[in-house]
């Protein structure tokens, strides 16, 4: 039985897309695997530059099927049940991201579908040495930028509540820009980027704005993509303007120990939850609890990491909730953090790669707390 | 029968659920509608910033449900389950892009399901002023950075066939950085910026890259979001560094009179097919033909034009292939181009909202080809 792997979308929204075609497109495509054999359809306004660029075995222009169309009716379902009616292929393979409208017409017209959790690429999963050098170019580049945010904080002056750089208060949207500017020379790009401080940073997903405060941890979690390659970075560090009291201290080096313990556990053969739940004692132990405390979730109340790679969030995960075994070859971060009202919150984040026994940082940036 | 809208994805990639809840989350979410009452379902990490941002009438935090959850199944596909079943719901309404996986689980739950294509909010095609002046915001930010980028050309000399800028040859990458830092002035980004020339630029969707040509058109594609309100504009203008040949300057002219037809004919009640066609038969009027050409496509060989808004390419489109009537509301491009082997290529490109009897034109920038 031959079985057709089918994909209706657009190389920029997929990442499995992307990965088999290296070729980069904001509308959908059709593309069908046969047997190993990619073959790509494009339409007149992309079949040249697919010609050029895209790693596949055949591009072929959807132009090429209008005599045969209904134009009524949608142009890839019909091409795609001409190509695969003329090779007798009834069996086709999707990913979890096809579109539930192509499903049901594809079943309607007697199609048998398998559906596949992404990544639908396995290989995905294990980053070549191509791959890890893609990601450490944009671990480099947020170094880079980080360098430039903190170079700023040195030069400002504690203003009451606030920070002073040249006159100007310093707000998180001035940081983040001048951040992405630096990020720009490096072709990467990073829209969401959180630098929060004070309440702000005890919510983990708040991406902070306004005022910064000094003399409470600041939150900067950097994860850009590359314009160029599509691949991520992922690194976090938490810095305090100004002379962090005792209280801070402990809050930023028990984080500092936790991470600690988790780059040190991860190898081949572990599983992320058993490196979770080793962190999360460790906070336990040092008196950092965690839980629904005054009406909102304090302590560490997230996984310690995700794979990335094409996807900022992709297999596997590292956290209570994911019962993985760590392999050779995947990329994962290290994020713990700590998050209590009033206190602050600190986390801090390496994206590393899982070697043959233990693994590589790819990291560039180190780590300390206090800027003054 | 009451029939419940529901979404299981990002709102960074879901313009729908973006718009219904105006709460921008990268993980997948569960959203669940019933008569226009909407309901957000997040994790810890996320309820806190959906409690304070999402424009819902209820944030359910996932956690609540977790003693109720077998754990080795899918969370969102139970809590949907437990949620719809304790209000008798058994029929659902989704978009196209919901996933093929949990089609199939829903469906295998016994649920009926409607698959509409998106937008599935009818409204998203109508902008309201409040989304116009969203869409004009970035139509001004391109306006500046395209500013800067033709002060370069001006302060550029000719070297050859190249253009010269401070004693280094002008490439199309540092264009795009100089744009882009633009842009991020305004919160806006556009990661694929074209700026081709020569024979790139009679590929439409090539981004250009390399050294930029003198005496051949020059094509500046700018199609950013916004990074705060998440919506597009889109812009093209063509430039000639140097003294444009008269059959350089036809092909200008030609594609400027022919947008000006288009912009002239857009109003409430025409067909956008109505609207190509007359551009084209101009076009054809001035001798310039469209077709393969020597193995390539040549002449005027894509839309006239498509509406954008949370999303750079929506409904409606306007070109040969779409009988779609205009309606006041919609926002448009009107882009036509020519693209022929060794002429060059020129496109010029407005965005604008079609209103009670014609337009109003959201482009703030001038329309001129040479720059010596």
């Amino acid at each position: 039985m031959t079985v057709a792997t089918i994909f209706i979308d657009s190389s920029a929204a997929n990442a499995d897309l992307l990965y088999t075609t290296k070729f980069l497109v904001g509308d959908p495509v059709l593309y069908i695997e046969i047997e190993g054999k990619k073959h790509l359809f494009l339409n007149a306004l992309e079949v040249d530059r697919g010609k050029s660029d895209a790693k596949v075995d055949e591009v072929i222009c959807t132009l090429d099927y209008k005599p045969l169309l209904d134009t009524k009716k949608d142009a890839y379902l019909q091409i795609a049940d001409i190509f695969l009616k003329e090779r007798n292929i009834t069996d086709l393979l999707v990913s979890d991201t096809f579109s539930a409208l192509y499903y049901k017409e594809f079943k309607d017209l007697g199609y048998n579908i398998e559906i596949k959790r992404a990544p639908l690429y396995t290989a995905r999963i294990f980053k070549t040495e191509e791959e890890k050098n893609k990601i450490k170019a944009v671990m480099k580049a947020v170094d880079n930028s980080f360098a430039v945010a903190v170079q700023i904080l040195k030069d400002s002056v504690i203003d009451g509540d606030y920070i002073r750089y040249k006159g100007e208060l310093l707000t998180s949207e001035f940081l983040k820009r001048t951040i992405n500017i630096e990020l720009f020379k490096n072709d990467c790009i990073c829209e969401e980027i959180i630098i929060a401080s004070g309440n702000q940073a005890i919510d983990p997903h708040n991406r902070g704005n306004g005022l910064l405060l000094a003399n409470t941890p600041i939150i900067f979690d950097i994860f850009p993509q590359s314009m160029v390659t599509k691949y991520f970075g992922d690194e976090t560090r938490t810095v305090i303007k100004g002379k962090a009291t005792e209280e801070q201290k402990k809050l930023y080096n028990t984080v500092l120990k936790g991470q600690q313990i988790g780059l040190e556990m991860l190898k081949p053969g572990i599983n992320g939850m058993e490196v979770h739940n080793a962190i999360n004692n460790y906070f336990i132990s040092e008196g950092f609890v965690t839980g629904n405390i005054e009406g909102r979730m304090q302590g560490f109340f997230h996984g310690t990491g995700h794979g990335l790679g094409l996807e900022i969030h992709e297999f596997p995960r590292v956290s209570s909730a994911a019962d993985e075994i760590m392999k050779e070859g995947y990329v994962v971060t290290v994020e713990p953090g700590l998050y209590y009202k009033d206190l602050g919150g600190v986390r801090i984040e390496d994206t590393v790669i899982i070697t043959k026994d233990g693994i590589e940082n790819l990291t560039f940036t180190d780590k300390f707390f206090e800027i003054e």
